[in-house]
């Protein structure tokens, strides 16, 4: 079995992270594919990252499709571009922040969800709601630094992380912790040791979710909504165009 | 890895039906359990019927947990007993009504579930608020044909499935189907050929998914709502006193 | 009229004090009949206690039902067994926390509810749900203390409940406030005068409400979800097999 | 006990239907006085005709207070004027929309509301919101007949609202019919007959309701939202000025 | 083109500050008709308020449509009569809350609004609703002073209201702050430069957006729900009952 | 004041119909900029569609920021891209299925959209949801046509069109109809004159609001959610680089 697991921001650090958290946890058997798009921004923060972000997803797809890919996993806890890669090919397509509250739902009645950034609160409060957890989920809790500074403070990271994961659990009544970004998959061991809650990343539930799905032979319905894009013209975009309106 | 599926009623062909479904899909490494409690009703079709088999569920858990085993499968739509089950242990217990609509969400924006009797729809239409799926599931469609009719008249039950099944796809707008009944997992085969989306039984999900949560090493939140029960006096239900109140 | 008030918890003290509450607040002309289950735990406060407690809800009515009773009372603020007592007779069962909500809503637009230890936040987040009270709801308080240790030592009891009461009014607008279990009818007196908005116990507008059914002639609709089990195999549970599954 | 009950059309021949309901379920030593209010349409099918109502409601509540009632009822199933009222009174107010979706909730998991004209859906569903009952709630169904008409000939009410009755059985799922209209006590007992589910009218719960209201001592919470009106100058609407705001 | 806003309160300075934020917002061809109905109360802080007031702008929605105007505002943060006022006419009618939220919802995703007193907060929490913005408002907060404070002190009233503006930003994560009383006009700008995000009063939108339905031609939909009033009898209301009635 | 119309789609017909839309609708003075982007697909039916057409909406408003457009409406139902071009400038930001809804509530209680390919009905239903409307769409109904069928056939079009329409006024109890595709535009004055409740397409009410926008001088709240993106390293994506990025 082939996983291909897409980072869909430019900064190979974080992509490392991924791929060793993937790595420790996907079975013997399983061949994991961790890449990062030719093109993209930096890191995912706002709505316009996300959207340069989602169409080098749906290319790393396409690509995938090719290179006989079985699933994929969109590692950036915004799932940005997620319904799109289900357009884009028939095999499961999953999202880290999808699997961590899939996952969270069957441990704990209430989680919270750590972020970065202040503005990317609105964001992660829209896939709460696209998901069904408005009811699972009592607060989102930004650090207030962003997404690289964490790689470059990893210490100053921990300590906000947990800072935001105690109130969380004694004011807003969760009873597990989400880290909400994948850069994040640094700090569960420390965090879970640090809480006395289960600190759930979202990489290792995803992969263990993607295996699942491959192994039941479980595909994208490509009855209606997900199917393939309609054939049309397509001005530039050159390698999606060809990939899936020709 | 030792997994043990408690199908909540006591019959006990119904329990063979999973048990193939189950060992059908496990990792060959996966030690599969596959019980029915010693008391119960012959199937779960009402809130008595529920109340009792809950009973018998945690049972089967307390014992589990002497059995070594690493995780739990509720195997009725109706996930009987699936809160009291997780505070009776800290292993992850999964209902197969959950699991199948967790996986159902990844695959298809929209699904329908199919049920038994009429009087079903209201336990299961409750479970899909209580799993925040309101917004996924178009529609619960009944056979009007009870849990054991499809055991003694299996070419009955399916043609009646496949009815409502293709209303719900025309009608009601499913691009996914859910088989309500843990007694269905003999006719996913048949329904998918006919169907044309893809069906899913909750037993197979069930599995893979407590597969991973095992590998993941995640276990239930136990800091508050599903702690162990209180110490405290308990009249009758020896089993559940001596496993649990002591 | 006869109406049978069932105590889901074995501890007799609160059985007594129930039955004071009721016989305050009944008509002359009715009869009551205030019980515990001959099986069951001490208290309520959690899914396992739940479970066990709704079984034997389940038997009282049973009993009662040839005791000709008129109406059914479950005098736990989680209202254990609630819809399996509507299946197992077609006499009206009302719920405390049913009807203090009722009531409430009706002279207050927001209400707070006052309840034991903090995993019991989650039962009642879910009945507040279930009965379509989210928006009135403005907060679910607990006060940590167990439900016997109210018993034991009232006072700290009272205290405890008063310094919850003023917050709900004072941070989370609460106009109205329900106190969380059966246990604390003894309260509501002192808490009406210290507080200055509505204190209301479940288990006085119960009375009240099911007499008003009873007197109206008004019956659980038998029709479809609430109709009588179905026939069938049941091992064990013996006296609930006798009474409705042969 | 003196219960108000407060027709808020002027169409006396409903107020006399009413009353006749009404005393057809009162205790024995429970004050009837049923009215209309001395100005307002003989009808109310509209917002208009709504909001000239609901003054006529808050006059006769005004008057009520000082005649020594001890509760009201607003009979129109519209609840013209009900938080309006409570802001008037710090006796308990019922209207009979509430108390027959209070009731409804007891005895069935889900109910349909017949209603008149189509125009008059809207009003009712945003009171079915208002009342936390949108997910019990499978339908509103009018008869295109106006509220007069059905006083005017009442075999064809009848037969109008057992078709709608039935079809909301049948085709929405509905176990229990509530007669969306204050006008259709006279039909309570023929429907009951004809259509196999509870078939409730608002009028009778509501005294019944208020009945246990006022042995139970309880009053609306006069704390902040249904305080009495602020002092202020007033221009017109004299009796209301001279009983609230002066 | 002629634009008809009427403060449905009898406080004729207030419909005078009305007036002048209106004309520094009207297109240079707009005709606006500025009133206050002649009777009704001096402000609207409850229900009874609200009533007294809805009928007043009935009346002058029907003169208004004698005097040939195009469209109505209803100036007063509670909407009141606003569904009444669109059966009486045809013409389009909008209320400064509808309108105030219509417009934040597109340059923030999260608002606040700032109320008077504590008993408005259920009023306008209901109005959130009604329009659907349930997601969007982040708080209501109320200054605690009555309407007629805000022009007695007007100082005092806009440090009450930047101080609750400041909490909404900093607590409740507000990204725009609605004015939510129409006499709070005088305090836009003096709020936009303090508050650092934008300070939407609803009577500027309302106007531009009641100009922008006439040049479009769009008109309240007569088909069911807002047709013109049944005709029917009615006692008393005059004005009412010669316009709409007869 | 210099208004931007982009039509995220690269079909030019299409442009023109929406500019003379606009053109007929907008203030004399307004100057009316209306574009499609170099690059994105003929139309927009599914999410990769979607995602394409977003990076040049994002394109068009930064080009269109130097070019001293004062707002900017995105013509096409989808809304494609509005919340990063929110992010992307200060003006405001008009999505025309937004501003249709917004009109339509004012006007009706109950709106249906009509979609052209059934893959459209979950992003349909997806902005219902975002734009707070679930309450008033009675039903979003497709056509089954796609996108540049309605221009090569247009009497087909319209026919298919008329056909949802009549349902969605006749079964699901619409009030008004919104026009699911900014390819409609050449339709909504053939379908009010057969339909008799207001049609109402996008872009005529986005022309108005961007122009009420303007000259209220309200702006997007740049406080947090919708800041100018972070600076930060991009790959590719030239012009959005240099335009938010450096």
């Amino acid at each position: 079995m082939k996983i291909k697991i897409i980072n869909p921001n430019t900064t190979l650090e974080m992509t490392e992270s991924i791929r060793k958290m993937a790595e420790s946890v996907c079975d013997s058997d399983t061949e994991l594919l961790v890449v990062s798009p030719e093109t993209g921004p930096a890191s995912i923060e706002g709505y316009v990252d996300e959207y340069m972000a989602a169409l080098g997803v749906v290319d790393e797809v396409i690509k995938g499709d090719k290179e006989n890919c079985d699933a994929y996993i969109i590692a950036c806890f915004g799932d940005p571009g997620l319904q799109a890669a289900r357009e884009a090919t028939d095999k499961p397509v999953l999202g880290i922040a999808e699997s961590a509250m899939s996952v969270a739902k069957v441990i704990a009645p209430y989680f919270s969800i750590l972020s970065v950034l202040d503005r990317s609160v609105k964001v992660t409060d829209d896939l709460v709601g696209a998901y069904g957890c408005k009811e699972f989920c009592r607060s989102i809790r930004s650090t207030g630094l962003d997404v690289l500074e964490f790689g470059k403070n990893p210490e100053k990271g921990l300590e906000a992380l947990i800072e935001q994961g105690k109130k969380a659990i004694n004011e807003d009544g969760a009873e597990c912790i989400l880290l909400g970004c994948a850069g994040f998959v640094d700090f569960v061991e420390a965090m879970n040791k640090e809480l006395g809650v289960p600190v759930l990343d979202g990489v290792s539930p995803a992969v263990k979710l993607a295996e699942a799905f491959v192994k039941l032979g479980i595909k994208t319905s490509k009855v209606n909504t997900y199917k393939y894009p309609e054939k049309k013209d397509v001005i530039g975009f050159e390698s999606i165009k060809e990939g899936l309106y020709l």
